[in-house]
């Protein structure tokens, strides 16, 4: 049993009462951060038990969603996230908002702790009542992580969250991931040694609808201004990543506030364009229906690995097909009758 | 019963006689273009039996496959690729090399016609012995016309052709397609009305290895070479597809044949670099393995759409997640509750 499941399902049982899910829905809605808190871990739990029950109370939950404003944001470490979902966390509250903050980062659990377990990193933002922020679910592979913070994402909207941020580092498909949850994806950069920008990850200019170019203040704003005009220039190349939306490319500074009630101006901009053209709904539409598939496929593949790894034909075959002894295809046949075989019987 | 099943059975019945896989192997080897056009009609019948007998033939010819360079060559139509194609590919007969033209078009049939069908767009390398042209397989959906091509690929290679170009046109995924059969990938550009490069699709920069600008010559040239360098400053922000290749940016003229030397270079130079590093093998035992897992997943999906489609739950679960009236992963659980029983049953 994983390490995840145990400690989830401890938690779970050492609270005083068993909530049923009127009880989860009816806390959420009042606003009860400790039912909300719970609610999540139980969208988070491995153990199936657990799993009916939370999909279970998202039903119940779902009419109450879909409210917020849902925003990504990725950068390398160092490129100052945390900071600006601080500074950014506060301009909102201070407008009006109420800001959930949510994480996919499958491989925190690998180097000992959350990206965002650590409340220091938003010292104040985690203080206020209008913020709550939970660290990136552990539990192993990116579907797995994914799908827990898209369904968290569902509840802190039913708890009447109206923004959501969700954070992602720069490390394999976690991008991919997080542009599939969310409406609008932020890519926070800063300058390099070198005057410039390079070392942006492949894909990933071509999935932002916004670049913003961070610690632009005192010797470095220069800098950082002038790699944004060339930045701006490269972009020309892309094809936009949402209909009608031009790619914006800004300097803002987490640490003075500089420029961040403009990258919230950008956003709102955003919204009011995806309204009126219909890209906003749609796009939230087709991610529901794909996050869909994406489960049904991962169900069939897994389903097909398990069978076909028991007995050694699936490392045969690749090592047979890799080294040209037999056609891929013919491979994929011998591969599919076997399994068709195993399912018979 | 599809049309091409149809005509592709009636070419082969046609035939004075009916060859056995050992026919095939050797007739493709000893250099007869009949037999080798017939085992491309083999790969690309749809016919279950003929389908076996195309897996036994492949089984026999691997062995003589994997000695080419394998090119991919992508444009918008009016880039003038078959002009290219035509001079690329005299110069390279002139150079003592055999050339195998295939192509990846699954909307040519839509169209009324093969992208290459017409040979008069290829007039003189058409008709040259050390030649040999083939229009894109008809036969539906992306994934079967793209396996038709490798198929085809593997057999012209075994009958000696030591260049491979396979064309395709900017529609799609056929570029993606095309880049996982291939070991170099070539985008052919031309400047736009406004002195640049604008409308460049989506992705494709990431792929290509290298970007050649064509109708570099008369009034033009100036134009295409500005736009190069122009690219060549954007390309900056982009990692290389290929490790330890930095993606070439040039001009040619495939009317006049300036550059076309220089573009045979670039790809000769990029095979030695990927020898030394181990990237051009490697990639090729990739690109066979994640062939089969594809091959899979489209057998494992189909399986899957042809259940659920049957009763009408796939769509009812669509609308419902669409809706907002069902959590996704509940949706999907339902489909494959319903499709495991369906299998037992």
């Amino acid at each position: 049993m994983p390490k995840t499941k145990l400690r989830v399902e401890q938690n779970l049982t050492n609270k005083r009462k068993k909530l049923t899910t009127a009880d989860y829905a009816e806390g959420i809605q009042s606003g009860d951060r400790t039912i909300l808190g719970r609610a999540i871990s139980l969208v988070e739990s491995n153990a199936a038990a657990h799993q009916a029950e939370a999909q279970e109370l998202l039903t119940r939950l779902l009419p109450q969603t879909g409210k917020s404003i849902r925003i990504g944001i990725t950068g390398v470490p160092g490129a100052g996230k945390s900071t600006l979902i601080e500074t950014l966390g506060l301009y909102l509250i201070e407008q009006g908002h109420r800001v959930a903050v949510l994480a996919v980062d499958p491989t925190s659990s690998l180097t000992g702790g959350s990206i965002l377990g650590d409340k220091t990193r938003m010292a104040e933002l985690s203080q206020r009542p209008e913020s709550f922020i939970r660290p990136s679910p552990s539990g192993g592979a990116l579907g797995g992580v994914a799908r827990k913070t898209r369904e968290s994402l569902l509840v802190c909207e039913a708890a009447g969250y109206d923004v959501i941020l969700v954070e992602t580092v720069g490390v394999g498909q976690n991008e991919i991931a997080v542009r599939a949850m969310v409406d609008f994806f932020l890519l926070l950069q800063i300058t390099g040694a070198g005057d410039d920008l390079q070392g942006i990850k492949k894909g990933i200019l071509e999935i932002a609808d916004a670049i913003f170019i961070n610690k632009a203040d005192g010797e470095n704003q220069a800098r950082a201004e002038a790699a944004g005009k060339e930045l701006a220039m490269a972009l020309h190349y892309l094809a936009p990543t949402t209909k009608d939306w031009q790619q914006q490319v800004a300097t803002c500074s987490a640490l003075t506030g500089n420029g961040i009630k403009a990258l919230w101006q950008t956003i709102l901009d955003f919204k009011q364009i995806g309204r009126q053209n219909g890209c906003f709904e749609e796009r939230r539409r087709q991610q529901a229906r794909d996050w869909m598939h994406a489960i049904i496929d991962e169900h069939l593949r897994t389903a097909f690995i398990k069978k076909a790894t028991k007995h050694g034909l699936l490392k045969e075959m690749e090592a047979a097909v890799m080294a040209g002894e037999i056609p891929a295809t013919k491979a994929a046949e011998r591969l599919m009758e076997m399994y068709e075989q195993r399912l018979k019987s």
